[in-house]
């Protein structure tokens, strides 16, 4: 960690602890400087970062001040029962509205991907066009499963330099991370079988398990904290759960991001129990703050995690590269694949091994961070600016997505069709649960750029809002 | 049809029709040019066209003679009871198989695919570069189902070319055609279903049924003429059967070829069943003779054939790019997809959209075909020559395959093991079924070029089944 990352690590804990409160004036750039001995830009580097991640404000001519909104969003749902579901069945909802927001002319607030235009377009062209010059025989053979030796030694050196021990012989390249969860379902349950999801929870581990004809029991998930203990406990006692799928970080859709003891906690739990994690942590990458959080994946002595992990959110979602560290589970995952899709492009796992050699991917990550957290806190400003009060808005650290809140009578659904008919996309809580638990709710990508476009959509987003109130 | 392919066609009939018998001398070109007021070199190329697809040989000084081997090859496997299979559990068999197979120094007649030094590698890079030159957050967004627009329309038009009205809104892109196979059985059928496959079948398809806990009926497929339509009939009034699938053309591993007949008869049956097919045409192109082959789907009116296509064995087996013309299916599979792999990698689309705009693909198709032909008839002289007479040779017109029985009571799977630590893979019958009724059979790839290596390896296999034959 450089210099400046750690003052700026310290001034966060200051602030998170109360030593500077909402409203408060951070020490000058200055009395800093003089303080701590650092240089000035060192100093002024920190600051900005702390900006960039949402925890202070800088006013021109006054200083730095303390931003009260992180704060100010951190309540979380109330404690929900369990949702045991037999059959599954969102799958033609979600379809439609997939398919209904595949119009380049939307506004795409209910899109999964991050803004395209921060993706390194140029250095992964450079790369595949690299590939596509030395094009031979050789190299666009099918890639059998595991899938390319080059590719998998730089997805397990990354690891590595988290202090993981991940041998690339672990790792199966998959088309995207979801194909990674669906192989990890099947080789881990049979039709009939009871999965542990999130509630909310992403609708494609929702979609996955209707299609491998599984049950669910849906666990209370806090946007803050993440899955709530007790109730998986519970779950567990109360169904012979066979795999439990979640996302430890940036959660979809509410963002939520798991503590360092709520992922020890929660490994002890399952293994206790005796059950496979199949933890997707495709957002892992987008984590806000400036310490790299582990994935549950690394306290795993057992093989007992399934890592599935992706470049579709950080890199380029149409290239469809994704893997699993599949622990115990790697080889069964390769005969599955065998039988499904057999491989990924050979020329685009070759590309991406190439783009990660060049060692841009690490500044490339640092830039998409800062950049999607000063995006998000934009959004935020602007909605809660502009949507009625009683629209709760949750705001986690590290995610593009806000996750907010109607009041209960209100339908989520009946705004998305009326924002379609308006030219603007979002993500009805409908697609997040097998039930109708968030038809209150939705989700909003808040990595677009902040511009007349956005602004607009936010504005028509609150009198559409503001028009379903009054007929409550 | 140029001239000279039309004479080709002509000469190639009266053989057919015993005008010229094994043995027999064609008439010299100089006699053929007199009677048919053709040039020397138009009948000189329809001469070559039919030695390149063993109708002929030619002898310096002599001219060209019919050739017998064809003939003496069509023979048909016995009769065969229904097969049903209430358990389809080959995966880890074939998996080791496949794993085993996966050594670039082994010679691999084992493999699926043709030999890749016969793909326009040179071709493909230049898309591959235009593509990768043009690189925008546009063109690598993920191309969600049914997949990329201009290469569903450049498939629909080469089935327009065939004389087929397909709509682009009918095609899904899928993974290659192993995904869409997938797809289609789980758009047809759900767990513990019946579906009829091929005995051997394809173990792909073996597979696939595996995975999502079905049952077969296997029926009786001729080397030469494809599924016995009586035992089809039998299968159809004794099961509840939810699907059929088979390969219409060079089925693998026999290589078989369906009549348009056989096709009709075929399609009549299913119909008056109720029975949707799922065609597994990814050997369509590689037809032999000079007349384009349709499809099973040519003659569907009511959308219940499921037309599975892809460049893995004709154009690149990296690039997994295939596709289904879905019929009725198509918006089911295209849901299907969006819970599985989401898309394919959308710069690996438009390379091969924009390979299929230059109109390089049938000049290309066209030199593949005689090359395959070539290539398979000195095998095919090769092994004759070499093998003991009691194997048996299935040579079957258009397909890079050759189907081999050993006597009963000798074990192809021993022989796989054998020729494994001599360096060479072959690919043992027990692969293409779910019981043991193909131990004594083996599949071998004739694509490769006949160079010393080559014709090492096939005196090589015929000394170790001179060996296995002592042993009986």
């Amino acid at each position: 960690m450089s210099r400046y990352e750690q003052l700026a690590l310290q001034l966060q804990e200051q602030i998170s602890s109360g030593v500077w409160q909402a409203g408060d004036k951070l020490p000058s750039l200055r009395e800093t400087v003089r303080r701590s001995g650092l240089s000035l830009m060192t100093v002024f580097n920190a600051y900005q970062l702390l900006e960039s991640q949402g925890w202070v404000r800088s006013r021109p001519q006054s200083g730095y001040f303390v931003v009260p909104v992180l704060q100010a969003a951190h309540y979380s749902l109330p404690l929900q029962p369990l949702q045991p579901a037999e059959t599954v069945d969102i799958n033609a909802f979600i379809f439609n509205v997939l398919q209904a927001g595949n119009n380049s002319d939307c506004v795409a607030l209910g899109s999964a991907f991050p803004d395209p235009s921060l993706f390194p377009q140029h250095q992964l062209s450079r790369s595949l066009i690299r590939v596509a010059r030395q094009l031979s025989s050789a190299n666009t053979d099918v890639s059998l499963p595991p899938g390319c030796a080059d590719l998998r030694r730089s997805i397990a050196q990354r690891y590595a330099a988290k202090g993981m021990e991940i041998s690339p012989d672990e790792i199966v390249i998959t088309s995207g991370a979801l194909e990674a969860l669906n192989l990890s379902l099947q080789a881990l349950t049979q039709p009939g079988d009871w999965v542990v999801v999130e509630s909310p929870a992403f609708y494609g581990a929702l979609q996955a398990i209707e299609r491998h004809h599984l049950k669910t029991v849906a666990v209370a998930t806090d946007p803050q904290r993440g899955m709530d203990l007790d109730a998986l406990a519970q779950a567990l006692q109360q169904y012979p759960i066979k795999a439990c799928w979640l996302m430890s970080h940036c959660q979809n859709p509410l963002g939520a991001s798991m503590s360092t003891a709520h992922k020890q906690q929660l490994l002890a739990l399952l293994t206790e129990h005796g059950v496979s994690l199949i933890e997707d942590d495709v957002y892992g990458e987008l984590y806000a703050g400036l310490v790299t959080p582990l994935p549950v994946k690394a306290w795993d002595n057992t093989g007992q995690v399934l890592h599935c992990g992706s470049f579709s959110k950080t890199l380029a979602t149409g290239f469809r590269i994704g893997w699993v560290a599949a622990g115990q589970q790697a080889q069964a995952i390769q005969r599955l694949q065998l039988m499904s899709t057999l491989s990924t492009s050979t020329p685009m796992q070759l590309a991406l091994a190439d783009y990660l050699s060049a060692h841009h991917y690490d500044k490339h990550l640092h830039t998409l961070r800062r950049t999607l957290e000063q995006r998000k806190h934009i959004f935020y400003r602007a909605i809660k600016r502009e949507f009625p009060d009683v629209v709760r808005v949750h705001y986690a650290e590290g995610s593009y997505f806000l996750w907010l809140e109607l009041p209960t009578d209100c339908c989520a659904t009946e705004l998305y069709w009326r924002a379609l008919k308006a030219g603007i996309t979002i993500a009805p809580g409908r697609m997040f649960a097998a039930g109708e638990q968030y038809r209150h709710c939705f989700r909003l990508n808040v990595s677009l750029p902040w511009n007349t476009v956005s602004e607009a959509a936010i504005k028509q987003l609150a009198t559409l809002i503001d028009g379903q109130l009054a007929l409550v």
